[in-house]
């Protein structure tokens, strides 16, 4: 006897979206990706899965990319720091650390890192990820928008390019399986976009 | 008639590369490449267009991403970047920014971003990646190297990690498709590298 022999099948609930079979559609995704990795990952798996159907994954998620970013958001292990210490370089190294340990930890680099993957690959996935960057670029912008409005930052410095800057860091390491960062390696990153790498005049 | 009536098959000349095969392998997976994109990138279609075998592929490349890498060596188009101009900024400019022209122009990008999409699928393609990389990292960390032995450069700077800055910002681009980077935008991400962020105080 399996478990689907036990358990009453799912039903689909229409169009508008049931909190509990979702989180279960959520759940049994993260499953899939974390036992069978990107290569098995397939709606009909989840479906199966989540003893959810088909049509009704894809009226809530019109692509695989789209499910997997609402499972990267949906971990409760994420914890994005986009801190307000009153200092910039505590903050951008709470960001920086943050977001690495928050890849390490778990399976939200996994998950990220598929993500990633199906984006060069689809175009519907590229699309969801972009919109995704969108809106963490202008969230983590306000750490330098911040600090530019206490004088700590120059006012023609580009916000958003800073925290890219910091991030596309993380992406490459999280990308190259590289994220056991150490904390003097994440200093080294933000003290060389902070007060930069040349040798200062001698006074 | 097709074109596979024509020509003669090309057969297999053993474990030694053969440079005339190689390179048709080679001009044939990129070919397969940009017509089908990653998902429709195949040995086997490969083989098909190159009129090799797949044993005689598998022999000289390993893994797909092996063969994907090969490609992105192979094209006339790279002209990878690694200036010795006396002067750490244009040094440093000139990278980048051909980095990202190389990944612009041509199915160079194209081809790359498949190679770290299949590493986040196969552990064969995230070796290749990464050893890849590691060359890479330490060809260009010599800009740096360079410039400390000039004075320029602060002595206690990781070479490797500030060309790894600039080299992670250009993946960034290339993966969420926005290379249209301005020569604002390079000379925004190498200044702050170069000079940092903060504010000079008062003189």
């Amino acid at each position: 006897m399996t478990e689907a022999d036990i358990k009453p099948a799912r039903r689909s609930i229409g169009a508008t979206r049931n909190p509990a079979s979702q989180e279960a559609i959520l759940v049994a995704a993260e499953a899939v990706l974390v036992e069978n990795g990107l290569s098995g990952f397939s709606i009909e798996a989840v479906a199966r899965r989540a003893r959810a159907g088909k049509p009704t994954i894809y009226r809530w998620w019109p692509s695989q990319a789209a499910l997997l970013l609402d499972v990267y958001h949906n971990q409760k292990r994420i914890n994005f720091i986009f801190p307000d210490t009153g200092n910039v370089h505590d903050d951008l190294r709470a960001y920086l650390h943050g977001l690495l340990q928050t890849w390490r930890e778990g399976a939200s680099g996994e998950v990220f890192r598929c993500v990633v993957a199906k984006a060069q690959e689809e175009p519907a996935a590229l699309t969801a990820l972009s919109a995704y960057m969108a809106g963490r670029r202008q969230q983590s912008g306000k750490i330098v928008e911040r600090a530019q409005a206490r004088g700590e930052v120059r006012p023609e410095v580009k916000p958003e390019l800073v925290t890219e800057i910091l991030a596309s860091f993380a992406w490459g390491r999280l990308l190259t399986e590289r994220l056991n960062v150490s904390e003097e390696e994440v200093d080294a990153v933000v003290d060389a976009v902070l007060g930069g790498i040349l040798a200062k005049p001698a006074t």
